[in-house]
């Protein structure tokens, strides 16, 4: 039985987002459009610095599975939090989506990840995450049963950071594996791609079913500046990859050949933090229930567009009315 | 010498806002628009029951004084949080916003309180609070070297619910009084003033120069269903009145008589949370700053519209600037 369209491990935090300028990022030594991570210590001191915030739940699965569960799937959510008050909303914020969230929250450790998320007024996001909790997700909180459940298995490459997220994301697909199970993938960031590069190489070819990534991401992986050169080496490692090229819209890659899809037109662009977390749920969402490839494209960028027009990392509108909508 | 425009005390409050359907408050008991007192318990089960949620600093006169600090003036708030991650929050957004605050958190008391807004499609907001420990505030939180340095105090009707609220109430009403510092207040909510309608008459009559409320709010006052009536026994109480009637405006009773003035025009409303807020936020910043009736009514009426145009209840764009762009 596969109750699950999409089980998704991951970095579970609370964004902290707030409005800055350039000049801020420049002289807060922030790369612009890039995660960073920073230390508690950093953290309090970024924060100070920081405009007034919306905190909103996040995490690049979370948010993944979110839109998953706004599009009428059903998924499921491992990460870890601590038993504090960010931790309680950011479970509460997965159940009330209407995702099976049930990994145990961390006691007496450190509290909840969060990430100081500074918008820019052209609607890049730049983030600074302290990892906090999050990293102390182990082997231990991937549940067998769960990942056995699932349609597609989704990792993020964040959780290539810490160590034990490193040991889960192993052990979630090697049950996959066994179970027959289908594994997905985010590299998530340039930066962290530049960190893991053979590793996530590695865990590609060996363990890979479809990987998600943007334009920066798939270039820094095979070190190269020609994107169609990078899309191709990506293609020649796994059997679907969807490459994300913002305005421009993506290509899914896989046996069938290179597919170009174009975005979905946007009013104003308030924030781009999970839009490319949001096309993934698109399409994790049309992979699991059989649509060809151009159909889980569009529904990626169907979301991805709902949430570009607002500050917060997931959907205020349901996924599944604007996919009616379009005919979806 | 006046370092503030503006000086306000209330119930510090962190907003927990969903998007809800009117039979959600049916469900649930909640009187829609209004704002309902709940306790640690209730507020478990009732935020178990909604839709993913936003985070952001709220608190009435939070709001007011986070509008009157984007507009260019300056302001202080007196409120108490609890030494917790909800706390830091509220008052960094305080501090972030360039609003002074300084009051000692609550150690080992109750939490952080926070308000659990539902939105529905309509805009209108419905709110159910926990106090915690913004009960703790008390007559001792007041500095008397603040409310002297200020133009306008302003005081939150909902600060009539707790005891302790209601002695720093009096305080500082009395200190600015001593010290020729104009006073101003908010009714608040319906339901308030059905609670402490002769409290709150009594201390109007004795304190206030400057009332602020809404249509349901001055009739609620003087039990009469008739606007006109209840609009005129308010003006016979204090200096200045200025009543909110939604889309249709504002009045603003004065010794100089009857002034209505339109509402901004605004695209879509999508949550009406720090409407009532902001406007008292314009106003005053209007009234510090020596402008005429119409001119704070109309700074109150920008303020306002831009906040319900999103999620969340203070401005998300530089009130300063909205007024300069429109000749304000």
């Amino acid at each position: 039985m596969t109750a699950y369209d999409v089980v998704a491990l991951g970095n579970a935090i609370v964004d902290v987002i707030a409005q800055a300028d350039d000049a801020f990022l420049v002289r807060e030594g922030l790369a612009k459009g890039s995660m960073g991570l920073i230390d508690e210590s950093r953290a309090h001191e970024l924060y100070g610095l920081m405009g007034q915030a919306l905190e909103a739940s996040g995490g690049s699965a979370g948010n993944t599975v979110a839109g998953v569960a706004s599009f009428g799937g059903s998924a499921a959510y491992i990460g870890k939090v601590a038993d504090d008050q960010l931790g309680e909303v950011f479970a509460h914020d997965m159940r009330a989506g209407g995702v099976h969230y049930a990994t145990p929250p961390l006691v007496g450790g450190a509290a909840t990840a969060r990430s100081l998320i500074n918008v820019t007024p052209d609607g890049e996001r730049t983030m600074s995450t302290f990892l906090g909790a999050s990293i102390a997700l182990t082997a231990r909180d991937v549940d067998p049963a769960l990942i056995r459940a699932a349609k597609l298995v989704y990792l993020e490459g964040y959780l290539f950071d810490p160590d034990g997220g490193r040991a889960a994301f192993a052990a979630a697909a090697e049950i996959a594996r066994d179970a027959g199970v289908r594994v997905s993938m985010t590299l998530s960031d340039a930066f962290v791609v530049d960190r893991h590069r053979a590793g996530l190489l590695a865990f590609m070819e060996d363990a890979v079913d479809v990987v998600f990534a943007n334009e920066a991401e798939v270039k820094a992986l095979f070190e190269v500046d020609d994107f169609d050169a990078a899309a191709a080496a990506l293609a020649s490692k796994v059997k679907i990859a969807a490459v994300t090229r913002g305005a421009a819209g993506s290509v899914v890659l896989s046996g069938d050949g290179r597919l170009a899809v174009p975005a979905e037109p946007v009013e104003r662009v308030v924030d781009t933090t999970g839009a490319g977390d949001q096309y993934a749920a698109g399409f994790l969402f049309g992979l699991a229930r059989g649509r060809p490839f151009a159909d889980c494209a569009r529904l990626g960028h169907l979301a991805a567009g709902e949430v570009i027009g607002h500050y917060g990392p997931r959907p205020q509108t349901a996924l599944k009315a604007l996919a009616e909508a379009k005919g979806l």
